[in-house]
């Protein structure tokens, strides 16, 4: 016990000051708390502050300027300072995930005693979940865990090797002679192939689903969207240097869903799956929405099982790509072949909103069948985490 | 264009305030910015701190107290205000990745423009790398890249399912008939399967040096040591609410080396590997030392390339478990085998410094072969990356 002890001050020193506050200094501070009525303490041991405040997306929202027009931000609320540390209890929190941060005398900071942060495209927060009901799907829950893998794969089309994050559910190392349905499952403008994962939840709840027989057990394969890019920041030869930002290269310029064939070649070589349409579902949020509604479309007799979640639907009208042309022709044939699922799910105050509600209108008009879900709320990560345990379920049945 | 614009607005909106500053806030700030000296410029917009410095381990080290004694932790410089933008510019720096902190007003935050973080035990840093030299193996660079896979393995001897990092060398999917040797690579006390990945930087060390020619393809297999633990923090089911530490469960009572065999067998039923001595290796650093040693003792005929690196060496005097009964006599039948590689590294300030001179001198009295390595400094991750870098192109061969 002694030489555990005196490797831990070692190792404690060897990071020196960094870690003094969190693993050792005088009276710990737990922050964040979830209480047994759930609400959540937050605590900032912040002595020389004058104002510290907590904002994050379990407070009401408020009204934010930008250069763009006023939208709904979190709100904010004041911490109360005793002997140094700063304090405050929110009311009873429904279940979910939540991100925060601390405003510390106008600077925003993370949370010093909580290491569980997520980056969302240039930002990281803090996070916790507060369980229960649909929320338990988004904890790492004691089921059999399925394998998430970051792979490279050879994309001609766009001249580079890129990575993917593939999940395989449990079962799949041992199970050798089985094969089993692919998941596409995309993200979103200044997203990549880490975003399901980090702020989607996506190994868990699909660990969860399948493991109560809500699922089946399938193989997801999280692309990176962003045609000009090889890999998430910090995981491509620009390293650390590249800083993150809503414009990446090759959004949504049809270059994406021209590539798209070169990721499904690399999965049908290197995964026992199966190959045909209805063993193959595509899905995705936003800009990933957008994709997964031109490349089903684009390839009309490879997806049987369509998700659009809070999608952004129709291209630029100066488009020039192949991909985006006889759009409507495209559309008859898609639909002429009947999938078995086209999936629509947006948040009744989504700024995509109204072109959804025109989409749709244009689906009826046309007389071609599809699924509609709506949610309250609008373009957040709450919502495509409430879409993805509501589509999967509904796959390869 | 336009469209892309309005979802960028969107989503940035979705995270509202948090996002405001990264993503379109003022003037930029850019920090760290390294400079064409590698020189390199820290800034941080805060109007209203009084003093805000830098703490990261490029600065000279200073003394610092703690319960278990004085010991050595990075140091601190002041940045300079100007326009409510504090800005530090160090002396020019050797390659290396580094990590850092902004103190402002006695609080340590960090950088919010440098979405680069990585997390040790219940410290999370910012990083950098100034690249050059050694520290070239420690970027991403334009080579062929590995696979590196989380998956879950069940331990009956410990009785839990517990998660893995495994690396697969670029080809691995291709090249269905080769079959690789494995090198099982183990972390410290306070760490878990995420360590060698995060500040260890070991996929794009072993990435690099197999594009060079220098090290054979081979998989890499990182356990959690801990035998009390099924995963990382926040990767079991204690979910977000766990507060990493040093103190975990199981960390050198003998578990983890009895349970070793339940992890070879999952990797030997899962991955194309040779099955033999000469085609496995065993290394870790500091507690993953200690368990490299004990393991490889212990089980004498299954490794023939062995590494110690900073390692802890003797159990306590008073272990019972049955793997710390006998050590000399079974070291006796383990150098009577001749491993192909007993490999012993150490920076000559490390305070294990004195327990691996007493090692080598036991092994040196009775006649055992090993190769030493000696560096300068402690017991940092700047020499287990060195130490990485060294080992692995001896393995194999």
């Amino acid at each position: 016990m002694k030489k555990i002890v005196s490797i831990a001050a070692a190792l404690l020193l060897t990071i020196g000051a960094f870690a003094q506050q969190a693993l050792w200094g005088g009276s710990k501070i737990v922050s964040p708390q979830i209480n047994d009525d759930n609400s959540v303490t937050f605590r900032l041991r912040a002595p020389k502050a004058v104002k510290v405040e907590v904002t994050g997306d379990f407070l009401p929202t408020q009204k934010i300027d930008t250069p763009f027009g006023q939208f709904d931000g979190p709100g904010f609320a004041e911490l109360v300072e005793k002997d140094g540390v700063w304090e405050y209890t929110t009311a009873p929190l429904a279940p979910e995930l939540y991100s925060y941060s601390f405003v510390v005398d106008g600077l925003m900071v993370r949370d010093p005693s909580n290491v569980y942060m997520i980056r969302d495209i240039a930002s990281v927060t803090n996070v916790f979940i507060i369980g229960g009901g649909r929320a338990d799907l988004y904890k790492v829950q004691d089921v059999p865990h399925g394998s998430v893998s970051r792979v490279w794969y050879d994309s001609p089309a766009l001249k580079m090797q890129r990575r993917l994050t593939v999940y395989t559910p449990a079962g799949y190392e041992q199970n050798k002679s089985k094969k089993y349905p692919v998941f596409y499952l995309l993200h979103g403008a200044g997203g990549d192939e880490e975003a399901w994962i980090a702020l989607g939840r996506m190994s868990q709840i699909l660990d969860n689903l399948i493991a109560q027989g809500k699922a089946e057990p399938m193989i997801v394969v999280m692309t990176n969207g962003n045609a000009g890019e090889q890999a998430a920041a910090g995981e491509s030869v620009e390293g650390f240097e590249r800083i993150p930002s809503m414009q990446q290269r090759g959004m949504m310029d049809g270059a994406f869903e021209l590539s798209f064939p070169d990721v499904m070649k690399y999965v049908e070589s290197n995964y026992r799956v199966y190959k045909d349409k209805k063993h193959r579902a595509i899905a995705g949020l936003s800009m990933g929405g957008y994709h997964s509604c031109h490349i089903s479309r684009y390839y009309p007799d490879k997806f049987d099982y369509i998700g659009l979640f809070s999608a952004a639907i129709m291209p630029d009208k100066n488009a020039t790509c192949p991909v985006y042309q006889n759009v409507e022709d495209q559309l008859d044939v898609q639909f002429a072949k009947k999938p078995a699922l086209y999936w629509i799910a947006i948040g009744n105050t989504d700024f995509l909103f109204q072109a959804n509600v025109d989409y749709r209108k244009m689906l009826d008009e046309k007389g071609y069948e599809y699924k509609y879900y709506e949610t309250g709320e609008g373009h957040i990560w709450k919502n495509w985490r409430i879409y993805l345990t509501e589509f999967v379920p509904k796959l390869f049945k």
